[in-house]
């Protein structure tokens, strides 16, 4: 196993473990895996709050931080107190059609006012981006990702001053080698099959792919990421060449997870077929789960999706609604009700404690580096 | 490793080679694998040609036949004599499409005599692919596999007969259950990244829906195809569970392989990125090298593709004639070749002798094992 990982973050089992709840964060870390909280939700305060929570429980084992600053997004530069200003960037067109599409299933879709989310500036904003940032690196963590692109300068800087190591999200072999050019210290390299922003890449031709280009230039360890759910999976991307799993969707069917009952419940049902990589959520490609909401942007109706992050502002507060709704007994709210997640999905039988998650993923790695000894015999 | 494979079918190492190619099927079998030689494309007497071929040069070692028994499809039942009315089913819309397409890339339609394919029946008729299943019985072949769907009764009846295995390509758990059911012998779960038709979900998902699913019922072996390049890719295939590795692109890339030099330098150039999933070809999505040929069918102006078999009727004679015109040096007949292979085109650095393939995939995995050595201590 490659000596970056576990000398300079101390992890003993390369599990890293994407979540936005502190919770999966703790469990997971505390089991010997690694958890990296996604923090691109937060504003500055909540995510103080979320990290002191964290110190205070995680008994010292360390954790990470992932952050979103996409490279190329309309609006980059823009100062988040104009955010009413970009809430103007939003065609009628387009709010007239989420508006339809909650009242044909049943939800109320508010006044003009909440269509739009203004009351908290997009974190996709740089300033924002930045004081998150900030807030991160007064917490004791041992690696900061962003998720979308290389890295900005701000995050190498403060990663450098303080001994915190700097990873990056790949979907593509050449964004690798940009990630390696620009002194990143770990990279992800991301299967079509995850959830979320993704490539179009799977992850067993990627990863080979990546961890070849990566090694003929440096020693920057690859982490395997894209429909890994189990430790068997985890063992066949490090024997792909990768120095450890990273793993997203599994975490959304836990007791901790910050998604819904309804959205865990549909994911038990979900079989691997029922994802789609659209850009109705947030502007960019995204894999989501299918619904009535990402049929009737992918469908020949749609006015199609506005550029990041435009379609996040409208997305979002229409997506909580049906949520509400659906939790209230509204069937068409239930439709609705989608979130990211990889076609991993079709492997989730049930909802399980994150530390049910690590002790299941432990087992299966042993079971699996088991049968290769019969294998190579 | 699941005894069905060893014992019944004599093969040392699970590395199952699809081609169209008798050299490769010879190369890969007297190598220690099992070549599979893809038959949809002969005539009954070109097949005996073949077969006879292989049986005379591979020194007794196993092989197989594979063949295209399409479930859904249009004219299924029609009668091969009737080939110049199926032609007639041809939009005159599509015709012209190509004939432009091919005249602005330099490249001569020629007539419309032969723009359509009718000379030879398509082998996706019924009684034609029943006339091919008769040819391969006539042969010592170990394994008979249906490329689309379950095998029809008639390949079940006839290896019963002859204690021959049956297999069937699935790209979807419950396509794998349907073939346990009907009695498959061997499943292989092909994912989404596979060239030629495939399904949507990814390989490194698949195989362990599939292989959970399959475990459950039955102790059908499961092979794993998608993407697999490599023997290490081979090995972290078994890990998730698989039995042995079924393999296609990775051939198309060898001296033997029945690919234009054209479309083998284009397999060195290309990367991972550079396939698509198209109807454009067969009239069913099969994933395909893209070139302007595919740009076309998938761009805005494109007529759409025809059910299987009429699209074709229209491509091959199209291709043809492209690849023809691009060994002359017509720089447009070039751009518009393509052919199916895989994402794993990526990982294609050369060309090698299919022995030279065979002999680094055994490297290769024993390589991997030896890592997973490391890695359990």
């Amino acid at each position: 196993m490659n000596d970056t990982l576990r000398t300079k973050l101390g992890v003993p089992f390369p599990l890293f473990a994407f979540s936005h709840c502190r919770d999966v964060i703790v469990a997971v870390s505390k089991a010997g895996g690694f958890g990296v909280l996604g923090a691109a939700g937060f504003s500055p305060d909540e995510l103080e709050t979320e990290l002191t929570w964290i110190d205070q429980h995680i008994d010292g084992h360390p954790y990470g931080v992932d952050l979103l600053f996409p490279e190329n997004m309309a609006l980059a530069g823009e100062d988040p107190s104009r955010v009413t200003d970009l809430a103007r960037g939003i065609p009628q067109q387009h709010r007239q059609f989420v508006a339809d599409l909650l009242k044909t299933h049943g939800v109320d879709p508010g006044g003009e006012a909440d269509a739009v989310r203004v009351s908290r500036p997009p974190s996709l904003l740089r300033a924002q981006g930045v004081a998150l940032l900030d807030v991160a690196f007064r917490h004791p963590i041992k690696l900061i990702v962003n998720a979308l692109g290389l890295p900005p300068k701000e995050m190498f800087e403060g990663a450098r001053a303080k001994g915190v190591l700097v990873g990056a999200l790949a979907g593509a072999r050449e964004h690798a080698l940009r990630h390696v050019e620009a002194g990143v210290d770990v990279i992800v390299a991301q299967g079509g099959e995850a959830g979320g922003h993704c490539g179009e890449v799977s992850t067993m031709v990627l990863i080979p792919e990546v961890v070849r280009a990566v090694r003929a230039v440096s020693d920057v360890p690859v982490l395997a990421a894209g429909g890994i759910m189990t430790g068997r999976q985890m063992a066949a991307a490090m024997v792909l060449g990768a120095s450890g799993a990273w793993t997203g969707s599994v975490w959304l069917a836990t007791t901790e997870s910050e998604t819904s009952e309804i959205f865990r419940d549909k994911m038990v049902k979900a079989r691997s077929r029922d994802t789609v990589r659209s850009k109705g959520r947030t502007g960019k490609y995204s894999r989501q789960l299918k619904s009535a909401w990402t049929d009737a942007w992918e469908g020949p109706d749609s006015p199609g999706a506005l550029p990041m992050p435009l379609q996040s502002m409208i997305s979002e507060p229409a997506l909580q609604k049906a949520t509400a709704a659906a939790e209230r007994g509204v069937a068409g709210g239930r439709e609705l009700v989608t979130y990211f997640v990889g076609q991993g999905v079709g492997l989730v039988e049930n909802v399980r404690s994150a530390r049910a998650v690590v002790q299941d993923f432990r087992e299966e790695f042993a079971e699996a580096l088991g049968d290769l000894d019969t294998l190579a015999s």
